[in-house]
């Protein structure tokens, strides 16, 4: 059986005006891949609601399961809860739960819970909490959509709450061979390979360091016994 | 009149697995922000050809540049420059001008051309060329769609020969505020500013550094005095 298979959708102006460079897609990537569920596509746009609907109409209903990165804090510009309600046709308002996961938070802290915050627990009808360990405000997931925080440290706090909750297929497992000659010399061997190994991913990714050329080749697949056998006969090809 | 809009559409399943964290988009941003050009969307797909046709013809509908990375070398998973023609409609084969190119490249290296590199001269029909002052093997241009290397080096030069060409409109000029403080304290004040000027983008960009939240804000707009007013109602709001 394949591998369920997953996007993600990073919303934020910053990401987009290259003043911050987004991390948050990186670290899904590699927790997805590590659980078994294949991430197909990624996209960032900005705090622009009907750019934010569109995404995530088309993101889920292409995919099994969404993961969002950012927009849910207590600024004007924290749009995306309203964005995920418009999406699913969900009423959205401060929800109960929400909120007293906030009020006792704030108790604790000594704050206050002004208007702002109280943004923070605007979850959609239907909606199930995602735990944020680290601010309390929390994420939510919505259909096959889970929300998540910005803040790399938030973000991926929830990623480790939220992951364990779904099925993953096979582990992907990859082999890396450094080769340090032109990818235009080895290409010829590796697209054999690549045909005679179909039910494996071979990709070749190519770097130049110190001015000389040289390619990482990435074997790719979830059968060990397979993905060791097309690393013997790559490293063979290449003696 | 409003700068153009721009999207960018990373090519890869290096990105997608988590094995590789893409710089390129970074990059671009940065440079896009500086050349008055506004980058409102960004996508990562893999080596899927479905995948890249189905994005190119969207993103090249609704934007009026865009930039890919990736998917242009020698091995058999570079599948972009016929993932292209496909959604122009182009014909694609090994063009003389770009055969040149790389036979002058190869001979006076000492290398081979051989069937694998002679795939990087396979051009659409109409294309033109973009220039590759690192290795050689070139980038081009058809429509409104800039291909452009994977590897760093190599995408940090082709925008640079590129942007000059494109007319952007005015530089968007940004200033930023830290505030040592919790974003759900400042939003009031914030919300009321971003209503004020709401010719300007204001941002709100929080942070935990050392346990404490903090948050910067973020003034974006093309005309410099307006930036710096709102700038120092900010700071009058949170004394």
């Amino acid at each position: 059986m394949p591998n369920p298979t997953a996007a993600m959708l990073v919303i934020g102006d910053e990401i987009l005006s290259g003043r911050t460079r987004d991390s948050n897609m990186h670290h899904l990537a590699g927790a997805l891949t590590g659980h078994g569920i294949d991430l197909k596509e990624a996209r960032v746009v900005s705090d622009h609601a009907p750019s934010i609907v569109a995404a995530i109409r088309a993101l889920s209903a292409a995919y099994d399961h969404v993961f969002t990165s950012g927009g849910i804090g207590p600024t004007h510009d924290d749009i995306t809860a309203d964005c995920i309600a418009e999406a699913f046709g969900a009423h959205i308002d401060v929800r109960a739960d929400a909120r007293a996961l906030l009020e006792a938070h704030y108790a604790r802290t000594g704050q206050e819970l002004n208007a702002a915050r109280l943004r923070m627990a605007r979850i959609p009808d239907g909606a199930t909490l995602i735990d944020n360990p680290v601010s309390t405000a929390p994420g939510f997931i919505i259909g096959n959509v889970h929300v998540m925080a910005g803040v790399p440290a938030v973000f991926e706090a929830m990623v480790a709450s939220v992951l364990p909750t779904l099925t993953g297929g096979a582990p992907l497992l990859s082999e890396t061979l450094r080769v340090d000659r032109p990818e235009g010399e080895i290409a010829a061997p590796l697209g054999e390979l690549a045909a005679r190994y179909a039910d494996l991913s071979i990709g070749c990714y190519p770097f130049i360091r110190n001015g000389q050329p040289g390619a990482n080749v990435v074997i790719r697949g979830t059968e060990a016994a397979r993905v060791a056998a097309a690393l013997d006969d790559l490293k063979a090809a290449l003696d």
